[in-house]
């Protein structure tokens, strides 16, 4: 009906980040409320590279509640989906309550309708739900008028999304109470913090799917004697450490504490039963190539870290990026005719010394990755102000130049 | 001086098997005396396929220690090699003192020569130096006319040789003695205890020489939590679960405690900084394939454990050899004009089901597997009557033959 005001849809679109974990989330102590067995914690990474934008319509004209995610129409009756939509409307009931004047109320009768699109192909391997959670609470809560810690709500949708509700150097605090409202998360420090640090992902070469974060952590917390002492006598140590390491700005504790949690993390995985292997040879060399490198220059200048899939990801400092790109590209010889090997961040020509290549001493491993999305830290989600970038039209409905 | 007696000299020869622990042995507590960090258990594999054969020649008439591995003279001055020498001639002392008759006192002052040879190639990449100490410990105390415990002394050689002093099934207990005194092997059951259990060395094509287990396990001590973790709070009940598996011959039971045990092993050099790999794209197959023959069954007909090194040992029973023996052909296609793929112990042939073969579902591997080794359980080390049968002439060097 054109011209009826209270019609018009409400519509909202957000971007939320990637977060890369350096201490390794592994493990729910509750599966349906997603509480961990340990904290962690994440580099969020910067949205001009990698992001997830959503934009979310309510009108009283809609007659059903729909997803659209990269284009195609999903089940909007995923659980987790429901656990998110659930909870943003308990919030916003409960602020109201609260006395807290909320923008929209009559929204939380009104269906919505979701749309979501990744800057970065989905082939790249990596998790996308946890931006896409993070940037789907984040603008529900704009379209319902609610501000503040959301964090939680997050997390019910995605562990791992809770972290990406926040910019920088981000805790996931694993809390302790039984309904999960103390398992948060908190900023340690801004993106803005450490601007010399940068991030290299090593997007590898697809192959068959590995098995499932969700199932792969649930068997892991079943059968893995040395992922319960992990998380209960390890991990805390590391927290403190890792957080001190960030503060100071300490590149080397940082990458010493990133790598050994990675490791821990897959040697885990490796003690589940029946095993669960993520990292392959490709995996293998980029280990044994960042060690033999750190070891030429006797100096942790390089680390690296894998989550549940074969993707590495590279922390360094924006001085060493130009070289050390150049000894992926020789150990890992691109393919020529295709896109483009770097993506991202501009990368400087650097020379490699025959004497560097020669203490690597690898056997080159052609076409090992695909491409380096070259990046660094990055803020938080944020509100899309420009109407022409919503992915809904007023109908509800996709746009169609998507 | 041929017809002197006095100069005629004292030759023995005896073979020494290689054995396989199903609950690992990673990590010392005293580097010089060889103390272990846990108990271990392993299968001692019969000698018909793999074993080592020495020759002791000790004589008034030779001028110096000589000592030939495979066909080639190396340094008597290793220091493993010297602790052995010096604990067989302090034994011997002790035990004359105590008053034990021993059959040549003589001896002690003489020098020896020393001969030992593999009955399979270095390249099958076996732990050959388990059965090459626990040979040279036994027949030096043949020698010297000593009897009685002898694993203590094995193990001052390498630590896996204790648990070669004996046949069947094999604990080496770690003992808690600061001098190690404590820390030995016993026999669990003899290799009659349970004959249908069979063993299948899975040859992998030789690849680089990965890390040493002396110098990976140092690291493994000095820099995994999850290492110190298992053997305090792990590897006992283990032990006491195994030990009772194998006495039971519950099969479902020591097969799954040797796979998670092997798994857990190379959990921790996953945890050691930086990370060891001895698992590679073929042992993940391996392993894979071994859970999907399982789980098509739902029932745990076989097991696989990988020590510091590319090769796989499977344990299964007799009536699953010959179609398991198929489904590894099938899925590691052997180079056909070759060695022959299947030594040892002869292997029947068997039908694969196209249902089996779907259920396991990998991509075949052409050459991931060099060859098999059938074999069983087997005795402990035993002494060659056969006097054509010594490495050393009366000269004390080598026989032509060699």
């Amino acid at each position: 009906m054109p011209g009826d005001s209270m019609d018009k849809p409400n519509i909202v679109t957000c971007t939320a980040p990637v977060n890369i974990a350096v201490i390794k989330y592994w493990g729910k102590r509750n599966e349906e409320l997603i509480l961990p067995i340990n904290s962690s914690l994440s580099v969020t990474l910067h949205q001009d590279q990698l992001k997830t934008t959503t934009t979310v319509a309510t009108s009283r004209s809609f007659q059903e509640d729909r997803i659209w995610l990269n284009g195609k129409e999903e089940d909007i009756t995923h659980p987790r989906l429901q656990s998110c939509l659930r909870e943003i409307r308990r919030l916003t009931r409960k602020r109201r309550n609260d006395g807290v004047p909320c923008l929209d109320l009559s929204c939380l009768s009104h269906k919505v309708r979701i749309c979501s699109v990744n800057n970065f192909p989905t082939a790249a391997g990596l998790a996308s739900s946890a931006a896409g959670f993070a940037c789907l609470v984040y603008t529900l809560a704009q379209v319902f008028g609610v501000e503040g810690e959301l964090s939680g709500i997050a997390r019910q949708g995605s562990g791992s999304a809770c972290r990406s509700m926040y910019g920088g150097f981000v805790q996931w605090i694993m809390g302790n109470q039984d309904d999960g409202k103390d398992s948060l998360a908190q900023q340690v420090e801004p993106e803005t913090h450490w601007p010399e640090l940068r991030v290299l992902v090593l997007v590898a070469s697809a192959e068959r799917k590995p098995v499932g974060s969700t199932s792969g952590m649930q068997t892991s917390v079943e059968t893995s004697c040395l992922l319960k002492h992990r998380a209960e006598s390890v991990v805390p140590g590391r927290m403190a450490e890792m957080i001190e390491a960030v503060q100071k700005k300490d590149f080397p504790t940082f990458a010493e504490l990133t790598m050994k949690d990675s490791n821990q993390f897959h040697a885990t995985c490796l003690d589940t039963y029946p095993p669960i292997f993520y990292l392959n040879s490709v995996s293998h060399q980029i280990i044994s190539l960042v060690h033999r490198y750190n070891g030429h220059y006797r100096d942790t200048r390089v680390a690296y870290t894998f989550d549940a899939g074969p993707n590495a990801v590279i922390f360094t400092l924006q001085q060493h990026v130009p070289e050390f790109v150049q000894v992926l590209k020789h150990f890992f010889p691109p393919e020529t005719k295709r896109e483009q090997f770097i993506k991202g961040l501009p990368v400087n020509h650097a020379a490699l010394s025959e004497e560097l290549k020669q203490t690597i001493g690898l056997e080159p491993m052609p076409k090992g990755i695909r491409y380096i999305i070259s990046t660094k830290a990055g803020p938080g989600p944020c509100v899309v102000e420009d109407p022409t970038q919503h992915l809904l039209g007023s109908d509800g409905l996709p746009k169609k130049s998507m």
